[in-house]
């Protein structure tokens, strides 16, 4: 029943609506950008539809009080994200902090990446950044954008299980790092990090005086067996940035937010000037609030179809690709294969050679051969087409 | 007949649209932000409404080849703008370098200031940037941004003609400045340069291995009375952005382009990461493909309006402010008046009292008393009460 609130959209919708189909040639079947091959909620649809007939084509109305209620597309999307955390994020652990989003701590801005940006530049001290690999590619880029040196700490592609590797945090913390970027859920890697990994990585922080910015685009993307902490539900020094972009497939829309709840730091994000934080569209405030108002069976329906993405991929892999070794991921909807096994340094190209398009693993761990990143957000039958297409073009 | 396709916004309206109108009191009249108080052409309201309906709300399929037809969203603005160029600037001049738009020479970005930011970070030699003042404020704050020392040429108040200064743009080039951001048409001044200016600012920058920058957002808004000249059509080493935002009333929606024929200068900006460029939303670009292929009618009915608002303001200016001084506005939408005569430092402010907001010059060029920008783009009526309540709020 709520499954039937999923709409999975056509090859040619797809091709219409999303740069992951439009960027290939006919026939293949795209697995690489992070979009799912699903129309986005209807009230989300209708809200943006709405914002438009109402002229909301013009500047965001960005917050200059710290009011709750003030009315500005600040307090619009602080309110709605609060209501949603609230309903899909209850802690009852005697350790939280009770956190909760207020207006007051949030500052919007374009998208997830500017507002890291603005982040890194304006409210981590000075020294080298530690970030986890592999990783999402921009973050190695907009970090080298604001000047910041970055220590990558590799995870073991052996590993059975990957943890935050807390020994070479703090060891480079110690070297003089200031900073980390957490991306939590973590995006190639799957892994939804536990409270007590991310309490361990606060304390570690605060000896250090260094600080953690977690990317929590992924938060609701968390599928069942699995629970997500928000980061500043274990560091009062923390800085969180979320969107409904992913989880509701509206990346286009231009509305991201930082919660930094830390004093004076909310304070010193809006005094920057409109050209560092070129901001939020209104269109993609309309879709926040709606999404994180109206959204929650939406993506009840969309948990319950990634699960059963997850699964079926756990089928595909044994059946067509043996040699294939994966840890099932536990929040996004995107799988981390390692397929070192048949012996093809660039296994993304050669899938794509057999019309399926992974993202090259190298991309989000450079210098690590063997792996892909294959988004599994579209319909089962052109899953097992992606695993049959991949095991071809590695000749399995 | 044409005047019926511009749809004056209601109070409540404006309110629930424009950032103009949200962060003023009730009761206030705003003339501060440039929004117009009318509804964008329904053609464009209706183009984004259906790209939002076919999903459209997930990212940008920018170009990765230089071929005209490729489909991308950079070919569609492209040759949407290329058209638009072609009915609107026929160039009979002998002198016209005969410049068109093409897609090889676009790349897009999320607005303008983004835009300029890849620009002079880029694409503009090492050393000082020219800007004459006053100026959009945004100018200053994102080339400090990219490290960019600024040479300010600020305009006399008192000319009674407002040109280039050429000796002095050429005493900066001499000094080592390599670039010069020229706002054309001009915000705030209101200038449309002619192509004579445009030529000599053009040989000028050649000679001293300089670079010009056209920020030409404000081209379409030429009133009866003056040509627009795009910069490229004098100068084949210069930039130009532009963007459908402010002529169509869509600036939220996302979507500039930046025209750099050159050699090798679009090929640069489109090896950017998406981290940089993090780029425009397809719902921009929905709305500049319809408002370039579509917007004419609309567009002219605009123009007409904008020209009675001028010759309006003139009157009230007799009427109620008889010793401010102004140059109508050759194009945008906005008028710079000298208040001096009143002796009041911040006449903005003087006015707010009074319930109405201009902008307060002194934004636009640092250390000027006694000036603000008016945006006019509004009613006859409330262009009136602007006037009436500056006066009142001057004692005048």
């Amino acid at each position: 029943m709520t499954a039937d609130l999923l709409r999975d959209l056509t090859d040619d919708e797809a091709r219409a609506a999303l740069l992951k189909w439009a960027a290939v040639p006919p026939g293949a079947i795209p697995a690489w950008v992070a979009e799912m091959d699903y129309a986005p909620p209807q009230q989300v649809t209708d809200a943006v539809v709405a914002a438009v007939r109402a002229g909301r084509t013009a500047y965001a109305h960005t917050s200059a009080t710290d009011a709750e209620g003030d009315g500005s597309d600040t307090d619009v999307v602080a309110r709605a994200f609060a209501g949603f955390a609230a309903r899909r994020w209850p802690s009852g652990d005697p350790a939280s902090l009770g956190w909760t989003p207020t207006t007051a701590a949030t500052t919007l801005a374009g998208d997830v990446t500017a507002a890291l940006r603005i982040v890194f530049r304006h409210l981590v001290p000075a020294g080298p950044v530690v970030v986890p690999t592999p990783c999402y590619p921009p973050f190695l880029a907009f970090l080298d954008l604001v000047g910041r040196e970055v220590v990558t700490i590799p995870t073991d592609p052996d590993a059975t299980r990957v943890g935050l590797d807390l020994d070479r945090v703090e060891a480079a913390f110690a070297a003089g790092a200031r900073g980390l970027l957490l991306c939590s859920p973590h995006n190639p890697l799957g892994r939804a990090w536990t409270r007590g990994e991310l309490t361990d990585l606060a304390r570690l922080a605060e000896r250090h005086g260094a600080r953690v910015v977690a990317d929590e685009v992924h938060g609701p993307l968390t599928l069942p067996g699995a629970t997500f902490t928000p980061y500043l539900d274990v560091d009062p020094r923390g800085v969180a940035v979320g969107s409904a972009s992913k989880t509701f497939n509206v990346p286009g829309l231009r509305c991201a937010f930082v919660s930094a709840p830390a004093d004076g730091d909310t304070a010193r994000l809006r005094a920057l000037p409109t050209a560092e934080n070129d901001g939020p569209s209104r269109l993609g405030v309309a879709a926040a609030e709606a999404a994180f108002t109206h959204g929650d069976a939406w993506l009840d329906a969309l948990l319950v179809r990634l699960d059963a993405q997850r699964t079926q991929l756990g089928d595909l892999l044994a059946a067509h690709l043996p040699q294939a070794r994966w840890r099932p991921f536990e929040a996004t909807y995107l799988a981390w294969l390692d397929l070192r096994a048949y012996g093809v340094a660039d296994p993304a190209a050669a899938a794509r050679a057999a019309g399926a398009w992974p993202a090259p693993g190298h991309d989000y761990a450079p210098g690590l051969d063997g792996h892909v990143r294959l988004n599994v957000a579209t319909t089962p039958e052109r899953l097992e087409q992606l695993v049959v297409r991949i095991a071809r073009g590695l000749g399995a």
